[in-house]
């Protein structure tokens, strides 16, 4: 550090001390640049917040919003241009529902209901990965390069004004021990840092029409989200309409338990497992208990009654 | 327990010995049964699983997820009725845009664009609210309905049929030791715990009709949900288009500094801050520096100069 530098960080610090502890009183900015700051700061914490929440809003597993954040990091370190997107909870529905749907067989009608309903889940979560990415694009990185130059620079200004303002009033309360001529040029950088800050803000405030440009692409993409959601949805509804229909015109099956086989008084020493079910007698059942209600029970084998849908 | 009760869990856990360790072979249940079970199981799995994951769909925080399930076991306890609901992030967010948008001003394009839209997103938030109240009476509750019940009757009758089988198949190996007629009632409760499982197992595979009504009446939620989010944001969009309009037709405000007073070499001892504004001198003001291009610093004062909205 220069001399001069050191001399001006000394002033600084002296008229800080003799503010803060001597109660002394600095030089006062205008109420215009009071205002001004603060709708600047109003602002800047709008533009903030919005960003974080509206993050939330698209991606509101904050652990996983975590770990995907750090994995896009690593990504770009690596150069690596496809990095993981996140994983939407429709998406998690419907790969789920995919899978049992298809376990079951779609032929079944809980099975077949849980595939055509897995595969919209996954087309929903497509057009909301579509949101994401319009949304970051269009709302979302624009409003950061807001936050990231202009508040960054009103901030800087900001810190410099109060510097300046500080040498100054350092030095003209010591008038006639430091030179006239040292005090004006004190006065003048506090000018010139008032008007870079007041220029940075009001360049902030001006971005409004901006701001309001991409609040409104936000607004766009969710509408456009939704109206898909509502196309993909209407069209899954009337096949499911369908399969309601179908299901209950389908006629129930019935459970008959199968002719018990006999007990076999002089096999069973040969065989150490299994019995013989050719020895069958008539089924001994008594009607089920009380917690097995209706469509139970009745005589006819559950494998060889033909299903509706084999007909 | 009594001396027969301790009978049978001996001879139980004797031949489940001589399976797992000695490696003897026990009754093998028929093909249509293992079909019927497997066929069970994939349905009870699904049900679960469904559940899970469309919990998470609808309130996809697991840490709010967990504090508002506990939340709500608490306000049972105490026998209140009016629980908390999740926090829909749409919500927050809306609020934050009303927040900033009220310290903006609704006359600013900015503040009033974000009044505008967080009245919108608190709206969403609650048809989000109702999406979720929907579908946890109508889908999520009936299907665990089917869990608790039918599933758990399952367990229960597969757990009591394997202790008949090892019964049966313990008395079966000492024929001759064992009375004839205590065999054939074993293998009688054997068939008989065998077709109250089967008969649970049928019951949940036939309750498959309730189950895709109910996936129906889930698909029409969500239908409803995105049609009612596509209609708010269809008239949120229509005033923001207006708004975009008129700010761009609004003349944007030039930031022009104040007058800078001079430095006035006579009074400043008695003054301790403060400068007077009464001995301006023109701006003694230079162009922008490259950070602050376009609209900037031309002269009219901000405070004066007439807004769009005020004349």
């Amino acid at each position: 550090m220069s001399v001069a530098g050191f001399k001006k960080q000394f002033y600084k610090a002296s008229q800080l001390v003799s503010e803060k502890v001597g109660g002394a009183e600095g030089t006062k900015l205008d109420e215009d640049f009071k205002d001004l700051e603060r709708r600047a700061d109003v602002t800047s914490k709008a533009v903030v917040e919005v960003i974080t929440k509206t993050s939330e809003y698209l991606q509101p597993n904050p652990a996983t919003r975590a770990k995907l954040s750090m994995l896009n990091t690593v990504s770009k370190i690596r150069g690596q241009v496809n990095s993981p997107g996140y994983p939407q909870p429709e998406g998690l529905l419907g790969e789920c529902m995919t899978k049992y749907g298809c376990d079951m067989g779609k032929e079944t009608n809980f099975g077949g209901a849980l595939i055509d309903i897995g595969d919209s889940m996954k087309r929903m979560a497509e057009i909301k990965d579509s949101l994401d990415i319009d949304v970051k694009q269009n709302f979302i990185d624009p409003l950061q390069g807001v936050a990231e130059k202009d508040i960054k620079d009103i901030q800087h200004h900001l810190k410099k004004l109060e510097g300046r303002r500080l040498d100054y009033d350092y030095k003209k309360k010591r008038q006639g021990k430091i030179p006239d001529e040292e005090i004006r040029q004190a006065l003048e950088k506090f000018h010139e840092s008032k008007e870079m800050a007041e220029g940075s803000m009001h360049n902030l405030l001006e971005t409004d029409v901006e701001q309001v440009s991409q609040l409104s692409s936000f607004v766009e993409s969710m509408l456009q989200y939704h109206r898909q959601a509502a196309q993909i949805l209407e069209e899954l509804s009337d096949k499911l309409s369908q399969r309601v229909t179908e299901a209950h015109s389908r006629p129930r099956q019935k459970y008959t338990p199968k002719p018990r086989p006999a007990f076999d008084y002089g096999e069973l020493e040969n065989s150490n497992g299994g019995y013989s079910p050719a020895a069958a007698s008539p089924p001994a059942y008594s009607p089920a208990p009380a917690q097995y209600p209706a469509p139970s029970f009745q005589r006819a084998s559950i494998k060889n009654r033909p299903r509706e849908s084999d007909r």
